[in-house]
């Protein structure tokens, strides 16, 4: 698994992630909000509070969460139409996908018959604005139910593991971790994986854009990520330590 | 990876297929069709030819394939409302994974600037109805391709692989083959596996529905995939063998 | 009215039908379903129950039915496009006709605060898909009703009268019963007709395609659909008969 | 056919029509427009010109007519919603009735590329303003073509022959001219009739609302139509006579 | 502000409105309705009554109005298509603006939870059809009034101030009141203004279409205005006048 | 104009702006990007180039320029929903509000067949968020029309004027400028000023929102816009000189 002669064009190893960091809350209305961002691409998180829930989840005390996920326009060199009418097929599997991923590390009980909204507006897209969208609104997401907690407003805490999602390709042969843009539009395979804070997998999506892949490739690139993720795991963490002291004591 | 008690609902072992078979031509006018069925649930696949292709495919000699997905309103117990104004993203998803898989196996040189439109439209959805449709509709566009060339339509063949599908899931840690509703509706994680003729992975989606998985369960999850996709791909070619003296000759 | 050459396509007199069939239970999870047939147009009927009636008709003990009718994709040689967004003037009209047809033999006491929802999707395109939808509508409606009264929901039957749908044309001031789609694109007048089991109009819609007519051309023509329509309700009675014994005992 | 005790609501015979009238150019930037009463219905009708077909029509030299109708919101007593997002289907239903009806007496030839735009747009709806909307939008035609001819723009007279519409009602097995909401609202059949000058039938349909009807029914409506279409004609003939000095000359 | 040589197409002078008139319930069936006419300018506005108010209103005590606007296809030369699907951004801003001034004279505790819905549907477009619309409406608002008072539905007066509208522009310097279609299209700037009976502001809608424009620019076009809606004003009270002795007493 | 006892939430006197900053280059693939701030309320504005015009724009040599504007979901406390299918009737009146001040100054034969698309994407909405949107686009613009002159796509300086807005409202009697939220919601009258870097006006709209407001009242409000708009002019021109140095040389 290991490349022989990385050669990204950024320099990075194999193996290596892009530089991952939070910018905390540019959004001071909203409940939560961060700007999570991997090498060039950077997403706008924000986590908001509804008292009720969709109505076929009414009645059983159970809370809900749901996302939504947008390029915004001046997020790609070319300038990405706002979708009205209907979203895209890519919007609306990501949104899912965000929503989904969420939502199994999330106690419904504890939350009550609540909704967590999760809003990823992508402000620069250099591929992996998925992953980082997950990623990031875990954080947003943990910061939000520690204030929702400090104000009595939930008295346990819903959240029941960390999570954090990355990508990885196959170039010619070759699984290369975190692809940016570059990488992206010239993989074989194109590979996101979700994993739990124990290690365990929540979501796999492998996708051969060029050329089907081996079940030792898979292997291949499901070792790269598991080391990417942990890596994460710690970003997240830390992330959370310099926000903590500010709003909630 | 064996079950040790299978007691499936209706009997199979957990590494067993649910039947499978392929009832030629319900839609006589089209270029080609089908009725595809594993167990009870049944496909209604068509493949038409469009002498165009989209707009920005246009002027490069190469040719697409596009596919559409639905359920019919009789197709479950519950009646499915029509989706109008928009779709699902559970519909989009659908769709957008049938047409992926069966643009990797297709020689779009060959195929030249023509389009050819696959239809889906689930006569009864008992699950697996995106593996079925997948593995329904590369049967239907063999058939459709073998026409167009004994017409002169196609002077090359534009397929490059045989393709199938199929679903596994993980039940009380026991991996099971090719789950049918009720198994589906309990399951802990739903994997969908497209492979192409060489056993290769195509597309893999894997989805922790109530609990997460290890790569130990994943890889006891593609060991029981990889033998029930090489038993459809000889389904395929039966149906194929007796639709072949009908009408190409 | 008889046509002196009759000379039709395939060999038909002028007041003959095309071949009539039903084939039962396509759809194993709706209420009812079958496929209907009269020459090459195939027409796929399913009847769904709802325990409940649209917002406005709630509260007075009555009942209700719909009905929905849609050309499938591979119905025709030219790929239909999947109506979005909104349906066409044709589709709305023939909808509209199958459901007021069908209401005006259903007695809405009997049938109590439900819905019953009609899905009449067409497989094969080769003219007359309106009347073979009303036509193999009611039969999957009376097999319905039956369920429902051998299950007990209904204690009484909802069902008035019997009632059936034939096109008439005239090409070259000859009158002709049950167009096909050869005769039906030259055609001068095309008429529908819907009548109940005792001989009676229910709807009438008569469009001068090409040249007006004239009070006895238009006798000649309900002559004609009279002739066919009580053949129809024999062939109607007929597939109930089949699958009376299968499901109600 | 004549109905011994009358007894309308408005003292009317059975055989009467309402009082027929137009108003000439209330819209006075349109090519022609007029309003048109029949009784306390009314309808503006206005044609327009476009010097373009639409595009399946382009290249043959043909002409095209399209008609939109809708109930403006203060044209009833419970004001009607303005239809955004989709047409109900009776709107559909009655525009395509009045483009079918008004094209089948176009020579599209002589009119060269062009399109007739009829706009109908209900001012007061107290019952057959679908047919109110035909009989008039054929006399703002017929004066638009006049205009057009008198300016040169158009060399032939395009159209073919006269036309008009009327509705006739049977309650309590009384065939009755040219109803009324309060009458049209407990009618057991509902049939719109529209004929050419030389008296042929265009369209016909005919709706059971209540009960079925019989042949000899049909034919005491379609009588009572008749001498209804002559009167009404003549009334087109004046309403032109009455606008012909003004601007052609 | 006086204009030296007025000039204008129509031989006004710089400080004249165009001739202002109304006709008198065009739409019988409407709680009231009138065509408010400014020169060739023609609006058809009908007031109806709705015992319910918006959700978000509900349980006050308080009522409500909102007005729609359109502009009828054969209003202007060049034929109008109908909005469907979305509504421009121009028809947006303007029923926006003849809401918000109608409602800002409005007593809506006088009111009730009741709406008054104000449809003003241009006939004729010769330019100022946004401020003929809001003073004719506020005329059919008044008469709309005083028949529910005299009904017993009202017990108060729900409306507090009278209100005008009218439009200045500015050409070549000189300020003109109340543009026509070859006026405007040619306007420097264009002003809209609304006023309450006592001559202060309501609305200010002022857009420099082709230069910028000073303040004492902007006095010349407010005194302009001033002056123009004191004399529409009168022309509203006739009107009112001219109807009150017909269904009020 | 002086307001005798400011006591504004913030400490601010009557005449005073809230505190103005740029941040620039939040969105580093767009043609230029910033985030303009006014107190708390925050707009990401970005400039995106396009080698093409509208349709019906084309063939003139001259350029174009449109605008879209929204609130970001997490931009106020209560979650802002996306809109979809359709823009609100506010959304729509501010984007043309955006566009239309800007084309006001923009020389678009300067400019060539090119259009230029601003985005407004409110990150925090404390009021005043359609000037601010104005104030910063006009920055954004300017930065993206040096870059196109030093990158030699432009030859010629498309901007005419500098171009600020600035909003006023009345409370109480007391003319204040530049409101927020506290303030906003309150005020008896909105004044929204945009004007030209020579002070001339440019757009002008005033409302009424409690109570009607004198001529007198006006001019107060718009001297206390002018001097506001002088101060955020030397706002704009110190950002630039910020930004000058790093992208163009």
């Amino acid at each position: 698994m290991p490349a022989p002669t990385p050669k990204r064009a950024d320099g990075r190893g194999a193996t290596e992630l892009r530089p991952f960091s939070v910018d905390w809350d540019p959004m001071s209305f909203a409940l939560s909000s961060l700007i999570v961002r991997t090498g060039r691409t950077a997403v706008l998180c924000s986590v908001s509070l509804e008292e009720d829930v969709p109505r076929w989840r009414r009645g059983n005390g159970c809370g809900w969460l749901s996302a939504e996920y947008r390029l915004l326009p001046g997020s790609t060199p070319q300038r990405q139409s706002r979708e009205l009418m209907k979203l895209s097929g890519r919007t609306q599997e990501i949104q899912r996908l965000i929503g989904r991923s969420l939502r199994a590390v999330l106690d419904m009980d504890a939350l009550g018959e609540r909704t967590l909204l999760i809003d990823c507006d992508v402000i620069q897209a250099d591929a992996g604005t998925r992953t980082a969208s997950i990623t990031g609104a875990w954080i947003a997401l943990r910061r939000a139910c520690d204030l929702l907690r400090s104000q009595g407003v939930l008295t346990q805490d819903p959240i029941r593991q960390q999570l954090a999602a990355v990508s990885v390709g196959l170039i010619d042969g070759t699984p290369l971790l975190d692809l940016d843009y570059s990488e992206d539009s010239r993989a074989d395979v194109d590979l996101n994986v979700v994993t739990a804070g124990d290690g365990r997998l929540l979501e796999l999506q492998g996708t051969a854009e060029q050329a089907p892949f081996s079940r030792s490739e898979l292997d291949a690139m499901l070792n790269l990520a598991e080391s990417g993720l942990q890596e994460l795991m710690q970003g997240q963490r830390h992330a959370l330590a310099t926000a903590a002291g500010s709003a909630i004591s």
